[in-house]
């Protein structure tokens, strides 16, 4: 069994986590810890647990998390992670970070959208865990930098298109779609119910912190620079990002190679599924899978992709990782 | 004219009253005021009004109030609320009381509820402010104490039975389901949206403040005391009050005299409606209007009433209030 | 293995059930059925079963069915069920029915509210499948009638007062809100989107089929006739029922005694909950739990359950009766 | 007093048309029609109506709306719209048409998207009723065609830029959501509630209607030939488009540039106002105000706007086109 600690278990994504150890036949979660305001029984934090976990929410204690765990979910937010990570990496367990802490490879650009980065250090060693695109730099890795939510959705979208060539990688503009969830569970006016309900509006405009991330991808992926536009806008719902992908062709290509590009790409990839029709959020919601579907309309290639923010695009995804550096069944926990 | 002044202008009952004013062929908006921190354009205070209103939202003047205004609309929550409606009744305007601060006619119940009453003065004078029970009460009033949204959806779905002595005024238990806007626009973690959707639950078991308001309405309305039990819920969805009573029978009552005796109890009273059917939500949001069914079911009378809360629960009603007081016709910009 | 069929897979509660069945290490899914309009790939009636399942959902043909099943989940509504239960009961399967079609003991109860009964000889040998009720009917069962969503939210809420004598019978008023599944997967005007959405109401006024069956469990607990009075409500959500049972005691009770009834009566029962406090139905929503809470309100007793109507209170609880009856963990699928 | 008719007045353009002309003070329905099947009292197809207005919808007579009204609301679908049109214009009404079938051109066009035109002549003097780009051809028209709730939003949204040639005709792509109102009040498998609720999807890819449109609209703006692209998308809400337009810019103008150019497009227009942040379709519902911002971002233009569909997008247009066309206060009945 695989020893699972949670780092900041006490939000949304630490909470998914929870529920997909739970029903995980070879983890188990032994350790969860949080500020010591959001301490307690995990029952009490999260009433949806009540009967299903027995665990306490504990404030940090190093010794204790490492006697008790093989690997830390660390859901921490971005700069608070990177204070913990050195030291979870240092008492030897694999880690699993949520944050943005380690996924930019430059300093300078995570520096420009965050803050000062203090550990240029295990930065160099992690691995951006987006298993469909990286999985081999994510086999033998310690530190795993679990990707944001746009940034997995909007890749996979795109992801073929910019591996083939097909198009001008600066032409690429992504709008995605989220749910609420996505914001986090800290109270604010703006994800009010009675403001957001009934709601939809754009934010982030021209600055939102998974552009670079995004871009980052997007180059690796296509093996040159390039840029696209990212502008993400927020709905009335809880879980799920539709990403559709607007893309300037390289080369003509026709709707039917393109489904099949897709569908090579994604040969044997479990958690993608090519759909012959448009995808919708609801279809993937609660789910580790990414639907997507792709076409031509009028002189542009369109690709539609759709993903649980949660779950894909943070503690599924992070649980696939975990699968993926523990060499168990990439799915297990996860179907 | 009636110059209105609207005093605790920057929440959810603040703004539907300037919406309402906006629509009022003989009122105009002429002073908006509320705390530092909340003042500004109301544009920018309350984006749906831009192009639409050019006032200022400012820190309370009384001398500016008292030149520019006829009537007050306080909208204070309970206990600010009683400090400064002497000051504005002193200052020769008409106050509309949104708290509760003078609903509730024994200061010791007030007390228990609320806290230490210090007004007890203009609590002598003030007329309960729900006007298809109590108009006469409110036609020569200076101070109105606008009614909770709760009770005014509770009262006026049994107020014929109470009044006709047809139950049993023990027994009436009154289960309501209210929006989301109940609860104003402070955010916290029970209406953060990612927890409020998709949910809903009930609160205020066996303490909510709206109990005792009720209980007077009744007793006032049966002509003695009575003591009912009232249990609210809350969904998810803005607007709208759905009250369920469920009655004893004192007498044996046949399902079309119900039907007779709800038509003559509020025959000319154009904001309630008789429904042959059940009433729903959303068949009222944004309107003043009260819908109602009742029936005999089994052994019981069961009455539903619905209401928007922040209308018929609060600004409209108020601004039905206030056309009373000011003898113009009580539908204007209500309709 | 358990090899499960199921009857009638086109609609919500045959997702859930496969979703649950999906999960479950010693049941598989062997066989699927629906009306020949509703049939095709699992994926294809289901988008969000892509890559997850494999099967096809096609006409039924008994001897298939026979050859490859060991229980047949019948998700058929009422009168079209008892059509095939005797076929499948004489193919040799379990059985376990989501219609109302063996829930009710006495014909003339069903024949009033539902249509002339034609099995009568299955239906005395039904158990029903309450299991925190009635858990000893049901582990020798070859037919069991799955309860309905309200009654299974109803009486766990207010059984533990029934059998201990603590309410007087006929006093009890279950006021209860479910979400739109419950409805089915027919598009209607009252369910259509711009329609339901912003909306809550009451339904089913003094004429629900719920009514008998609730009576039915609520007179086997206590042990003796009675008669309660129900009025069920729609919401604008998805997923989960809230009860809210309002009692008139038959001797003075605590709120500790009552909390400590509510422990002793569920001891050991896994999927039923006691909170502390008010339970809500996105704390249920996806799980095969019931949260209760119960306390004294004046001189009443009021108690509250939420369940999700399409789990608790049908695909779980089937799968819970199905690991019953196969003598397997209670549990298994639905953690 | 306007007298108004309306033609197809059961849908919710009907209900929105019914709700502005009750509060408009120069206008006043006179005449209500619909499809047998949908006729009965205003108050009994449309409960909020409820006491506000006594009408009855009625099947369609000719000769009766001739000598009631002085204008006809045509709220039908298209195809059935040219069909009545021409009668309404010869029994001397002015006609307002909701229905694609006088808003394209060229005859060729509306029969690639839409079916055989029938009414040429009259499509030969319809006037495009989108008042702040196309004023002047409305104001002497007797026919008017009401533009759709997308190419409202997405042309405002960019209007400015395309008439100052300030971006590439050709490279304009509109990414836009809507609430589930547009689709009409007809029950569907899509919009069943508990399939719509917590979902958002795109639709229409490369083949929506008003795709051509939003191409004949930019093109008389910008003064040439252009072709965009168009993407919609639905989500869980009533109410309201979000339009996001990106451009390749043909000259380099900064944020402030773009901001004045779009303050003096729009100077003296009421209903479209420029936000210096971003839209939310929350701060329009339920108006008929369209609310837009423009910004840079990298290489590209972005402007947003964000309108109601069923008022701006529908019948506050339609109302504000009848202002118009009867030389009354072009804002009456719509603040």
């Amino acid at each position: 069994m695989i020893r699972v600690a949670i780092i900041g278990a006490s939000g949304y994504t630490g909470a998914e986590s929870i529920n997909i150890i739970l029903r995980h036949s070879e983890a188990e979660l032994t350790y969860l810890s949080a500020l010591a305001a959001e301490c307690g029984a995990v029952a009490d934090v999260f009433p949806q647990f009540k009967g299903r976990c027995s665990l306490q929410i504990e404030p940090l204690d190093l010794d204790k998390l490492a006697d008790s765990a093989d690997v830390a979910l660390c859901c921490l937010p971005h700069k608070v992670s990177m204070e913990f990570v050195p030291k979870l990496l240092n008492a030897g367990l694999k880690v699993i970070d949520f944050s943005a802490d380690y996924r930019l490879r430059e300093l300078e650009v995570y520096e420009k959208y965050y803050a000062k980065h203090t550990d240029a250090e295990n930065l160099r060693h992690a691995a951006f865990g987006l298993p469909e695109l990286f999985r081999d730099r994510i086999k033998g890795a310690k530190l795993i930098a679990n990707p944001g939510c746009y940034p997995t959705g909007a890749s996979l979208a795109v992801a073929p298109l910019l591996k083939e060539g097909l198009v001008e990688t600066g032409s690429i503009i992504v709008n995605s779609v989220t749910g609420t969830s996505g914001a986090g569970n800290k109270p604010s006016g703006k994800f009010h119910f009675p403001n957001m309900n009934e709601n939809l509006f754009p934010y982030g405009i021209g600055n939102h912190r998974h552009q670079p991330e995004i871009e980052q991808i997007m180059s690796d992926v296509a093996g040159k620079e390039g840029s696209g536009l990212f502008q993400p806008h927020v709905g009335p719902y809880d879980r799920g990002i539709l990403s559709t992908g607007y893309c300037q062709p390289a080369k003509k290509t026709g709707n039917e190679q393109l489904m099949q590009l897709y569908h090579d790409f994604y040969a044997g990839e479990h958690f993608v599924q090519i759909r012959k029709d448009a995808p919708a959020v609801k279809d993937v919601a609660g789910t580790n899978y990414c639907h997507i579907f792709v076409t031509c309309v009028k002189d542009r290639t369109v690709s539609f992709s759709a993903i649980d923010n949660i779950v894909k695009g943070a503690s599924g995804q992070a649980i696939q990782n975990m699968n993926i550096i523990f060499g168990v069944q990439e799915t297990l926990g996860l179907v």
